[in-house]
């Protein structure tokens, strides 16, 4: 591939251990690939110049390691994260892999499950302390119901605020510089699942007990598995000031998870994404959370990886170029795109002051946004046919 | 049809003026019925059993009548009403069907078309309380795009939240009884539509001035667009204390909006709509939005607007021999459905109580929740053979 | 449960042996249930009443079992036949599952693959045809591409046709008495599937050499996820007397393929997809190909398997019910639904006679076709509200 | 914009006069632009530099047009063709528009309608002979049901077949030169549409009375909004020698019908539609449907129809840039795909040669395919970082 649109550790990437030691099992096959072991992750991104990694407990030691086989795992991690110099940014619990968590974790009806289940976060966020993750995710995968009868919806938001309050005081009493941010999905592996967008997971942090340290983490696959425009999700919880993390991957429509590698699926929409991404507010890595498809070998795998990054770095520049060109700025300009900054009431205004207002109506009936113009501005861009 | 489920005024079913009055006109195809004078629907509906009624100021009166013409049809209107004793339960304004709407109102980017906009929700406030609504409906289905450049995601949501606020302060001051209650739906007729879901307008509301007048309005077709579980979505409106108002009817997923009577549709969701709004917490009307199929003549018109109360009748018979079903109160026993309402924490415990909690993982790993029981029993409640 | 609606052998129903034998991994989590032999599933199935089996080969034995392992397990399963008189109605091959089929195996871009993928059919085929199966089903899940330039789709039809093609000359060479079928499925696990819905799949057909040995076999779920009806489809493959097998199931719209047990997913289909399998043409077992959810253990497998046959008898209650009711008649009348099987022309008649046919426009315009009173009918009869 | 991508009659580009003449009617809005004559749109599309159009008989005069107005419309029309060169490629009837086929027109139950249906299409062919087209769409937009009981399906296929047989036997003896083509829809306007993929128009023609004269005009949106490859749709059809005409535009998924301009929507798909057409085997018009969204003024409609030429030329220089980049053509190579053209059996090879094909399983098993990094090389010419 050409040699611009080099990366550095500036530009702030970093990958889930799991996305490219996933191994392929899916429902229908066994694995292509065979175990990565987390360190060799670590040496791999390090070499690719990722910036940072996220993990779940149980991608750097199983489910049911000995404390000796924790620790030496453990170990093997650190060393790599020394070596390399690569950041842990963010950390997260496996609490959907294991059978036990069929039906949850913090909503698993039996309540055994939930204890342990908080028992086993806090485990890891010593971990990611340690580490220095600033951010912990919830990725709420067996938070759900395939039928109606089987789960009390307001029980298992209570229990599911209860156990964010707790972890929210045990982060905060044990003095841990970490917040907290909550992955929404709409369904798959649950039929249903809690917490289905994004919007539904700003909704639900404002019923928390400490809700600044609990933000959003959108995933562009999960909200366009819903068919919602995950550009504009994102800037609405840019809007709330609870954009904590971003995981960025490729997906088409409403079908199953397909973990793309980024700028694979909704391409236009990549290209709103990184704008959105990038028009300030959101201070988090650029974290990529996809699966190298079954038919890529270990060096597919890294070909994958390489290519999250550099498709970030050529939709910046697109962004970037499309923002700063002249003709898009007037275009911008015609369909008054900027004038929606303006209030509605100038200063002191109040309803009063609108309550007869009238307008021009057939004028403002028949003028058009020319919206179309600046949108074929916005794909040559992407097409890199405007330079 | 059979006799039971004979509805009475108790069960506050209303209808929107502009389902029964719908022509017709869809995107390949004009009218195919007359159009209905308000009064006509409210007599109409009067017939039929309804409690109540919701109109847009434009299914009323037109957009461009004089103020003799408003007067006079308000007038019929009125007389309808008091003839009929039909409640007017709810109010809304057309923001959507006159061409200088056609890039949102609120969230216009012309300023002229907001101002505008929010002098006519006043007009229509001052209109729906003198008529008695208590909850006025915001749908905002222009308030929108169809590419990426085109709005402001950010200014959109000031300029929507400024919007929302005037009419706040405007209700509080006027000394109206009236609710606000925002209707998501994420796309159609817009490409994406701001506010897609339940979720996002439940957040929006934690960022309004006066959160506590602002509620929420799901219609059960636009979460189903989504592919959203409908009951879900309100069963979390009413865990905020949100659920103001609901819509109810049919859609068959992610597809074009269509608006079926309540009970077509996703039926298995119907009844799980039904077992969630009766589950108390909701204290709205039975709020029916449809569109009676363009097949349909004015005798089908009212076929469709009886069976839409009757279906609701029925399923709500269904749910709760469902719940006082011995069989099911065992199985939901078996399947630890309320120990979901036990805290995980017991009275006075910390974090610190269950930092080291274990749990008979092998046990709790091979122990099967037994949730299709359960939903194949609410499965033949729902087909009427248990009794 | 009530104890009507008993099932008998006469009823046909048929399981696949993966369904009640999933050990529920998906691609988020590993096995909640323990392996199950062959033989097992085959006298539980016989226990519940169920006529007939279907099998994969590797759901007797491994992929990688020697020639005398293969031999005890095919022992094993033929004794459980033998004792329980179940039918082997259906059988197919496992050309998913193991990783060298990553990427497909009649269209594998490697030759070795498709040779070795057609040879593991004919194995398959001698035992299918030893054990009485009649139809013999493709599912190929495989075949197909995550993207653009991986796969020559002309090329892929060549060679899906050559395979097909070879395998009817086997089968017509050896004298089995085997019909084929191929299910089709628009994605999952790969991003996009060849031969994606059952109209793909017929017209597929119609490029082989022997089209009259090959039909289709529709997947409730399959079809729902692009959205498609069901009912509609499978009343073209009757029409085009393609419809040689059957696989019954639930889903919810356009998501991952949830493979609900019959019944549950989507309700008011399932109605019409058994008024459409009773209505004729349709000679097959009724198959179910569904997975019990992770949630369930080794009694809950039981009870979903019993619960789709049980469903099914509902079901077909209800419409022989709905097709018997006078006032269902009445209004299938009254919408001039026969009417439609009047031919457009009279006998002798060529487009001369209607070249110049008038109307009357406005009458037509005006009336109704009251299918909405019709479609009421039929939702209480699945309600179970009329008798 | 940049004046490179200039194109010219010998790119064969045509439009719907309904495209540019939509005036933005939609089931929740009014008319944003006044009507265009059909001839306007042709001396517009002509400037434009556009080749041909396309026109239902209601987009030149009235439905319920005098025979002096039908003249008077179609001789503006004829000189407008005459004098700008424009070559009528297709045409089609609109039998969706009056609420006379609101229940459709080759499929309405009422006969008087269909009878009248087929004269409508009869007067139009004679039209669309007589201005030189060369293809005749069928839409069947109403042909469908919003409920099960509505419609039989069967019977349906049979009457849909009938009048497609009677029209081909109606054009071979008036000697036109005109072949049809089927354009699928799944839904909208319609619950369920018949003939609703690409692929289950193509099974359809087997069963009529001459296939040869009747092939499919597949729309990208529709297969779109069944989630389906739109490409891989196309190349079936051309595999079967029926792509007889293509329907280009945009849209997102499955949702409401957006046809947005070609270019817009799925950009990734869109590089593959035109890899797929410029491959060999489609000798139509490059047609465009789509619809200016209600955001454009008269002035956005003829931008909307230059960047739809102008973004086919761009993509079609980007697959030819793709096709021959020598680092394409060895990851093509690395891929194997050409291999998938080599027969899997050798000349003279019957199933006997491959009964018991073993093969290197291991090594297949580990192989990798590659297809990440061809991908990623197609994206980059898709992004114009390559050259």
């Amino acid at each position: 591939m050409s040699t611009d649109f080099v990366h550095s550790r500036e530009d702030r990437f970093s990958f889930g251990i799991w996305t490219v030691g996933w191994q392929g099992v899916d429902v229908f096959g066994s694995a292509v690939r065979p175990p990565m072991p987390a360190e060799r992750a670590v040496y791999k991104l390090a070499e690719l110049g990722a910036y940072g990694i996220n993990f779940h407990d149980n991608d750097v030691f199983a489910f049911d390691a000995t404390a000796a086989e924790r620790d030496e795992r453990i170990g093997a991690l650190r060393k790599a994260l020394e070596e390399t110099q690569m950041v842990v940014t963010t950390a997260t619990t496996n609490l959907f892999g294991h059978p036990m968590f069929k039906d949850g974790a913090f909503t698993a009806n039996e309540r055994e499950i939930r204890r342990f289940a908080l028992a086993k976060v806090m485990r890891n966020l010593d971990l990611a302390a340690e580490l220095g993750a600033k951010t912990y995710v919830f990725w709420g995968g067996r938070e759900g119901a395939e039928s109606g009868g089987a789960k009390d919806i307001r029980a298992a938001l209570d229990r599911y605020a209860e156990g964010l309050n707790l972890l929210c005081a045990y982060v905060r009493e044990q003095g841990y510089d970490i917040r907290f941010a909550i992955e929404p999905k709409p369904n798959e592996p649950r039929g249903d699942i809690l917490l289905p967008t994004v919007g539904h997971a700003l909704a639900f942090i404002n019923g928390l007990a400490d809700p600044d340290m609990v933000g959003v983490n959108p995933e562009i696959g999960h909200e366009e598995m819903a068919g919602l425009n995950y550009a504009h999700g994102i800037a609405q919880a840019l809007w709330h000031g609870k954009l904590f993390h971003i995981d960025l991957n490729g997906q088409h429509g409403p079908r199953f998870d397909q973990d793309l590698r980024f700028g694979a699926g909704n391409v236009r929409g990549a290209f709103w994404v990184v704008d959105t991404v990038e028009s300030g507010g959101y201070y988090g890595p650029l974290h990529f959370d996809y699966k190298p498809p079954r038919t890529e070998d270990d060096e597919g795998v890294w070909v994958t990886a390489a290519a999250c990054m550099r498709n970030y770095l050529i939709l910046r520049e697109k962004v970037k170029a499309f923002r700063a060109d002249p003709e898009v700025i007037e275009a911008l300009r015609a369909s008054g795109v900027a004038e929606l900054r303006t209030p509605t009431l100038a200063d002191g205004e109040t309803w009063r002051d609108v309550r007869d207002a009238s307008a021009d109506i057939d004028t403002l009936a028949k003028r058009g946004l020319a919206y179309e113009h600046l949108d074929q501005l916005a794909l040559e861009h992407l097409y890199g046919v405007r330079r």
